[in-house]
């Protein structure tokens, strides 16, 4: 049974406001538009509006009935705000799907639940040696890039596991760390993104753990047929992408400069990865729903 | 040639207060007694004390007056505090072991520095989806477990590495993550302390990357031959510890039933491993030095 077989779609991404999150928003309209619900978190409101805006541009009239989007401009490494703001996300989902049912209706109407941890910061891009002359940079990137993913995914959990039950019908969530080939080879001068690239992936390989056997017994399937509530999570590396990341790398000066030049001559030479094409792939992985919970897969792996 | 080649051993150890770090201060003494500068570190400085007390109490007379040993009371996970204190510990370093000489005579002095990143704490044990309830508690974690590690490293390379020229005779470096299985593999409700073993595993892979070539060619040797200065990093996995960990394990109430349940039979049935042992291998491995820098080694593997 494929991943696409629920109802309706309810869809959560982090960093949604440009590069490869703007690309998976665009993406999942596109693919699952008749009926998908967006909620889209990132710092810049202007640009969050204009990804809403980008993505009703994109569908028929006939789409753009079936998708709603929301935007929600907050910073996810301010720690301390991610338990209320999320708390305002999930009681709009409450308020919008539920239609003055019950809590366990909602359930029924959305089949599929995905959140994507996308955001993440590239920086301090510096030798080990150098990260001691900038603890704050250390700590932020740090809070953004892993204690805020950690603390997404507990959210989430919290909010959508707690009411499954094998006595409900209840749908097929789904965690996408959006990872990197960061997470298992070390770069020079990139040592807290690795590290943190590395955490998110092993925490998320914890997650598929603890709901192992859920769903079905090959740990495949959806909410179809009476089965109780299957998780699953995905460490999906995107590849090289064509972003503003990438100008990061090319224009930073701290980076080891075989990276950076490696990086320019990637942008030359036309090697670096379409968002949208790498978006497109994570899609097709998540529809298809036969990989294994708590896997790391590259764009470039075949599937 | 050996890594004991050098003159003198110069050690520092974060967490030495108890555990497996208490096992390697006293091992450290005893295999490099005749000539090694420890430097201890842990928050309870009555325990410090005592460890201080316990190595010189297992020494022969002749090689107490070859083991120095400072103990350094202060809180790792404050991590503001890092800096300053490591300061101290550098100025101490200099004062003691410079006799009046210049600061490149120092590292003539020294001929192997170990730097064992082995402080930690088991907590938060906690399914992901509990991990919300209590930031605080996954803020401290990630900062005790991985910030502080990172930051050590940081200072210890900034200290040791801005000194050392190929045409200065400088001694050979070791940065060792006292890692776990849980670096590699996921546990059950362990998510928090899974993804910071794994990130410090990667970030000392990054460190070894960003040194690769210092020393010989082969990415063996020691300061001897007029080599220039060379660093490794080693990720040790100390095996199933008989230390407060394990008893932690056993009595959390919000572990995995069969992780508790193993840890309990592990204990009963004596499969626990000898910290002192696993101590002992640990400097074997790196006395040895024939590993390839930034690698994980298990106690179980054949060395």
């Amino acid at each position: 049974m494929s991943a696409t077989s629920g109802t309706r779609f309810l869809v959560f991404i982090t960093g949604a406001s440009r590069g490869f999150g703007r690309c998976l928003a665009l993406e999942a309209a596109r693919k699952w538009g008749p009926a998908v619900d967006m909620h889209l978190i990132a710092r810049n409101a202007e640009a969050l509006t204009a990804v809403k805006r980008d993505i009703e541009a994109s569908l028929s009239d006939q789409s753009k009935i079936g998708v709603r989007v929301w935007t929600w401009p907050f910073d996810l490494g301010n720690l301390e705000t991610l338990e209320p703001n999320f708390a305002r996300i999930f009681a709009t989902v409450d308020e919008f799907s539920a239609e003055q049912e019950s809590t366990a209706m909602i359930m029924h109407k959305y089949g599929n639940v995905y959140l994507f941890n996308n955001a993440g910061s590239v920086g301090p891009i510096a030798y080990a040696k150098d990260l001691c002359t900038d603890l704050p940079a250390l700590r932020q990137s740090l809070d953004l890039n892993l204690t805020s993913s950690i603390l997404i995914t507990s959210l989430f959990l919290r909010r959508f596991c707690t009411l499954s039950s094998p006595s409900n019908k209840v749908p097929a969530l789904f965690i996408i760390n959006i990872s990197s080939m960061a997470a298992i080879q070390p770069f020079h001068s990139w040592g807290v993104y690795c590290a943190g690239k590395a955490a998110r992936d092993m925490f998320l390989q914890v997650v598929a753990q603890e709901h192992q056997g859920e769903g079905s017994a090959r740990g495949e399937g959806s909410m179809a047929g009476g089965m109780s509530v299957h998780l699953k999570t995905l460490n999906y590396a995107p590849g090289p992408l064509d972003t503003d990341m990438q100008i990061e790398l090319r224009e930073s000066e701290s980076i080891h400069p075989p990276t950076r030049e490696w990086s320019e001559k990637a942008f030359r030479e036309g090697w670096l990865v379409r968002p949208e094409e790498s978006a497109s792939k994570c899609l097709r992985i998540l529809t298809k729903n036969d990989f294994k919970s708590g896997v790391h897969i590259d764009y470039y792996d075949d599937m």
